[in-house]
């Protein structure tokens, strides 16, 4: 079929370009994002192109290229001296609550822009949102008169063309693509405009990557985008075959980590929270070992002073689910497989994390961990408390878990795989 | 991403199963149909699984239910006794007009329900539409009454997911698919409900299929999905590297159509309208040469009654284009290089063709081949006129035309090159 130009291009043909393994020009990889961002480009063109893109790749200046683009497609922002951390999602991962304050008590300025979560990984603002008063709409300037960092949600202005095609990306089946899920969290990071960026990629079950090999490929992939970007960029690839630390869900998630600002917390948070600000500060160029302001309490202050300046109140207490129960040990043993994708869902099923959009989403709901994986437990020991407001769940939650226990310890978790960058 | 089930199923499943390359359940597979007619499937998943669909494959299985379960989304209808034929396009291809009353004149009813044409294939219906009166929508009650046969725009209830899936298919670059084409053929086909069906698979540089063994897969696809729906079918497999016939448009089809009616008109065309008369007399268990009714007039007769019927005056003078120009030899020598496409696109141009379903076609546009492939010609001949009512397209049709002219004569095109079924 010879269809017209629509346009300065004709998407068919840049589909069938891709679709037969070829590769876009610059010109029409910004042709695309740009007629998609205003309506040229049908959502069924995109996600044709979207699903062979998925099974045909795009080569890294075709990357350079789209990620670009999307970031032109809105406005971009400069915030200079500050540094920023993003991940790429896990279960249980607390780690930008505690994080952003003990990088701004070393007086770098850390502005967080962040989405919501969908599916079974919680997102930063369901989590801070379980604090009373907290808001997650900030003007520039409230931003900018943040108290050493902010977390806010990403202005519908920050590559608009990403949080179209990301939605276009969830209902047909063309999430798993390195090349689109690097472009897609790199063009909102580059747009953000922080001086350096540290990326925590998550490879394991609960993960996107469950493969390290793929894990390796989006870090690579997503450093070389920002030192491309003039970003200084770089990236731990970090375990997310076991929930990390020992809550999931959102106020659950905070209390946790009030307790490693307040020099506690579970070993595994607070070794990836001193990792992930170690790389902060230097590429700040900060000398400084952050283990000091969990201890002293300077990182307590100005995760109180950043909770206040978005309405929060520090003091109040945290919501509880009204309904708990427990999953129990079937036998003596060690815990030799609780699975992060299975306490994931468990915990969006009880009603932690939203199904669309618009749902919301209940502040106590989720799993409290009693044995991590490596525990020693006997028969009848608590494994787990299930929290949530609406209990009819419960039994929908616990279909999914399956919590191995084994008769020998399994071998230790190295939480920190590999660096890049 | 867990998204919850929507309905029965889940359309991201369904869709990563195909992108994985799985195979998809009958279950699934009637579901998406089903879903997707009633709108419980959004265009841009549908566009998705296509894509997966054309870079994955189908198993016949898999084809057999997609087929079935399209032609379940509409009416069957039933026409014992019967016989109609199927082109899958080629340019010049004007077969339909003397072969329905040349099969119709042997006593054998030809129901043929038919589509528009859309890029540089031409559409029976607008070739017809060029005699005055004509009209292709007919009641049912109308195509029961014809005498020996109808060509009419086939209706909204047949097929109808076809229908919203070719228009998908069309602006999302999922067109060339074996499987997805056979399906869409045979389900639009056995609905309608003839007893027998001659496939004519086109194969060249104007056809869907470029290469022979592409063309022989698409082929044996359809003939097995129409002997399993018991529809006694067969196909042969014809050249489309060059126009068929002398002219290529509406009205100046019809008038070498027509030519053909009374015992003329060229050799290829006349040949493969024999070729194809004796496969549906066959089919139809009618033991006779259809040749004589072309020297006898009892096709003519029975054009003249067809064309009647439906509203047309078969002695109204045909349109012309109001502006002719004529394209020369360059050179003496050989036509070695007649193209099929560049001739169906430079008449597509001319303002033949429709770019959008809701375009209108000139009448009178086209082209004329004065020296077809193998012709012996002379610096200055005529090698083709060209016809339009708006001579500002005649640059962008002749910019399009390379005929090529050699030194020797090309080897002779054997037009008919495999019978199938």
């Amino acid at each position: 079929m010879f269809l017209p130009k629509v346009g300065a291009m004709d998407m068919v043909d840049i589909i069938r370009t891709k679709r037969d393994g070829g590769l876009l020009s610059t010109a029409q990889i910004r042709w695309v994002i740009d007629a998609y961002t205003h309506g040229g480009v049908a959502e069924e063109q995109m996600a044709a192109l979207a699903m062979a893109i998925v099974l045909r790749g795009m080569e890294r200046r075709e990357i350079v290229d789209w990620t670009g683009a999307m970031i032109d497609s809105g406005v971009r922002m400069r915030w200079p001296g500050s540094v920023d951390k993003h991940s790429t999602g896990g279960v249980g991962d607390k780690i930008t609550l505690p994080l952003g304050p003990l990088v701004a008590a070393h007086g770098v300025f850390v502005p967080q822009l962040s989405g919501r979560g969908l599916g079974h990984t919680g997102g930063t603002l369901d989590k801070l949102e379980a604090i009373a008063g907290w808001r997650a709409e900030l003007s520039e300037a409230e931003m900018r008169a943040a108290p050493g960092g902010f977390v806010a949600a990403a202005t519908a202005d920050l590559a608009p063309a990403d949080r179209r095609l990301y939605a276009l990306r969830d209902v047909t089946g063309t999430v798993d693509s390195i090349p689109l899920i690097a472009s897609s969290i790199m063009s909102k990071k580059i747009a953000e405009g922080t001086d350096g960026l540290v990326l925590d990629v998550k490879v394991g079950s609960g993960a996107f990557m469950k493969e390290l090999a793929d894990a390796r490929e989006l870090a690579r992939t997503m450093v070389e985008l920002g030192q491309d970007a003039g970003v200084r960029t770089c990236a731990l690839i970090t375990d997310m075959s076991t929930p990390l630390g020992r809550t999931v869900g959102n106020a659950l998630e905070v209390r946790e980590a009030v307790e490693v600002l307040a020099g506690g917390g579970p070993a595994d948070v607070v070794e990836l929270t001193l990792a992930l600000a170690r790389e902060m500060l230097a590429l700040a160029g900060v000398d400084a070992d952050p283990d000091a302001a969990l201890r002293d309490g300077r990182a307590m202050d100005a995760w109180r002073a950043m909770i206040r300046h978005q309405g929060g109140d520090p003091d109040a207490p945290l919501p509880r689910a009204r309904h708990t129960e427990d999953v129990v040990a079937e036998r003596d043993g060690w815990v030799t497989g609780l699975d992060a994708l299975e306490v994931g869902i468990a915990s969006w099923r009880l009603g932690a994390g939203r199904a669309r959009k618009e749902d919301p989403v209940q502040a106590g709901a989720g799993v409290e961990i009693h044995a991590p994986q490596g525990a020693r437990v006997r028969r009848g020991d608590r494994l787990l408390t299930l929290h949530t407001d609406t209990p009819e769940r419960f039994a929908r939650a616990r279909e999914v878990l399956h919590p191995h226990i084994g008769d020998t310890p399994p071998a230790p978790r190295a939480l920190i795989e590999e660096q890049i960058g």
